[in-house]
């Protein structure tokens, strides 16, 4: 999610709104919805610093989809412009052909003119986003794509306990993977610290809920986990510093970062994680919170490859 | 040491160097620099925040100068003049009748234009400032204020380990009391890698240092131990998130944070350190790294309790 220009969602004590997503199209197994799931038909538009895209990465390698929708990685310094694709040959999407995703969103909404975000999907045969709704994305790629799941693929939102997980999900995204942010884009000490408090309250809930459970929901990883992991992730990298999401690192926390080291050694998760795109992203973007641009050289990430001690 | 105005020393490339001290008379036992060791005449002006002068503050307590010297403590918070008595009544230090520490340095030297810097020591009979220059205030108030230090003062300049002292002293200013630094005012991402890198290789040798011996120099506190305590008292709480000295926090580092813990919990350090002083200044008074002037709520300070095991 592109999140520089945080100045038009500052409310006037301070606290730090997410805009709404704008493209709310889904892609459905029946085509109902006027987007029928297709492989190689869409391409999955991502940052891999961004915590809200990297849900979608790490579901879309979890159920073995690499081959049905194809993936473009942006450059995690943007410019006035947003997210591009400096990275690829010639500053261009090989598929989409543009250098800009800024360029499918307009293509889809030419007067469109909030905050260009990932993930999104976009339709190759079009050029038109069809998405940027992140939460609804990740899903559907769990619901509405089992036709293409690799034969074993995990059931990330499983009916029984959609509830559950559903549940789950409210409290983290509100003080976790949106409370990290609005600590960090607060513009008073008073939402700030509203928000660090909840932050930290929750993780306290969190470590209780997960010191006798290997999992969030159930016994197996579900979409709850793919949510709080990418949090987690970032934490001590970004968060910690960058966010003042400083009552301690998520190292210091023994549940949780035991927790998250089992997540980050299961296979989907620790491949898709890129701390350099993630520092370089928040402490160069963020110009009103890091104006020098300088980035962090810690901290030292061999911690995540130790022991976790769960199972 | 006031230190919101690094643009002027800040070189080409990109790195912070420190600005000379201006006054540099000495107080001393004999009188023969002009002035004379008095009980009562001359007043120390501290800021609680700064790790220059609080090593001054801890020297003083620990020598038992409290009664000889009186102390005068600025708001942590500077304006466009400089460091500022709003602590006391009327925003007026009591003794030396002045708002700003600005008017001893203009009564010392009307012409100077240079960082109004604390530790400062100033003349009451006089109003002049005297001598900024720290690192041979905390020295002359081990060597020419004896007559005046409690019975059981320790010495923290014994003679004959001066020159491991100074041996010792001379990378850690460097590396480490002003490392910190040269990391938080670095403009280019090459010379805060450099500081970075020199930080960490010396906090590296002071572990090996200390894994053996309870104190840097000899078996008792001295000067050195001072030096290094007023930089790792702030680690966790300003260099590690707001000067990106981010490698690993000092309650990462088992040795050191065990060393640090053993001065805090020894009459003269720990009372001295006021985290809330030296947070606010930190946060509030860069606004170059730290435009928001949100001070962050943690980290936790109560380990800084717990048992050190080193004796």
């Amino acid at each position: 999610m592109d999140t520089a220009q945080f100045g038009k969602e500052t409310s006037r004590t301070g606290e730090w709104v997410r805009q709404a997503n704008r493209f709310t199209d889904r892609i459905t197994a029946d085509g109902s919805s006027g987007h029928r799931a297709e492989p190689g038909r869409y391409r999955l538009v991502v940052s891999l610093s961004c915590p809200w895209a990297h849900r979608s990465i790490i579901v879309r390698r979890l159920l073995g989809l690499d081959d049905a929708i194809s993936m473009a990685v942006v450059d995690p310094i943007r410019d006035e412009r947003g997210w591009r694709f400096t990275l690829d040959p010639d500053g261009r999407d090989p598929v989409l052909g543009i250098e800009y995703l800024s360029e499918a969103y307009l293509a889809g909404d030419p007067s469109y003119s909030g905050r260009v975000t990932v993930p999104s999907i976009v339709d190759t045969h079009t050029g038109k986003v069809i998405t940027n709704d992140y939460p609804r994305i990740t899903l559907d790629l769990s619901t509405e794509w089992r036709e293409f799941h690799r034969s074993d693929a995990p059931d990330l939102y499983p009916e029984h306990l959609r509830e559950e997980i559903d549940a789950v999900n409210d409290p983290v995204f509100r003080n976790v993977n949106n409370g990290v942010y609005r600590c960090g884009f607060a513009t008073s000490q008073e939402a700030y610290e509203a928000a660090y408090g909840d932050l930290f309250a929750e993780l306290d809930r969190l470590s209780e809920r997960l010191e006798n459970r290997r999992y969030l929901v159930g016994d197996t990883i579900t979409e709850a986990d793919v949510r709080l992991f990418t949090t987690l992730v970032r934490f001590d990298a970004v968060y910690h510093g960058h966010f003042k999401c400083n009552r301690n690192k998520l190292s210091e926390m023994p549940v949780l970062w035991a927790y998250a080291r089992d997540l980050f050694q299961t296979p989907g998760f620790g491949e898709t994680v890129d701390f350099d795109h993630i520092k370089r992203h928040y402490y160069v973007t963020h110009e009103k919170i890091n104006p020098t641009g300088i980035v962090p050289a810690g901290p030292d990430p061999s911690g995540w490859h130790t022991p976790h001690g769960r199972s």
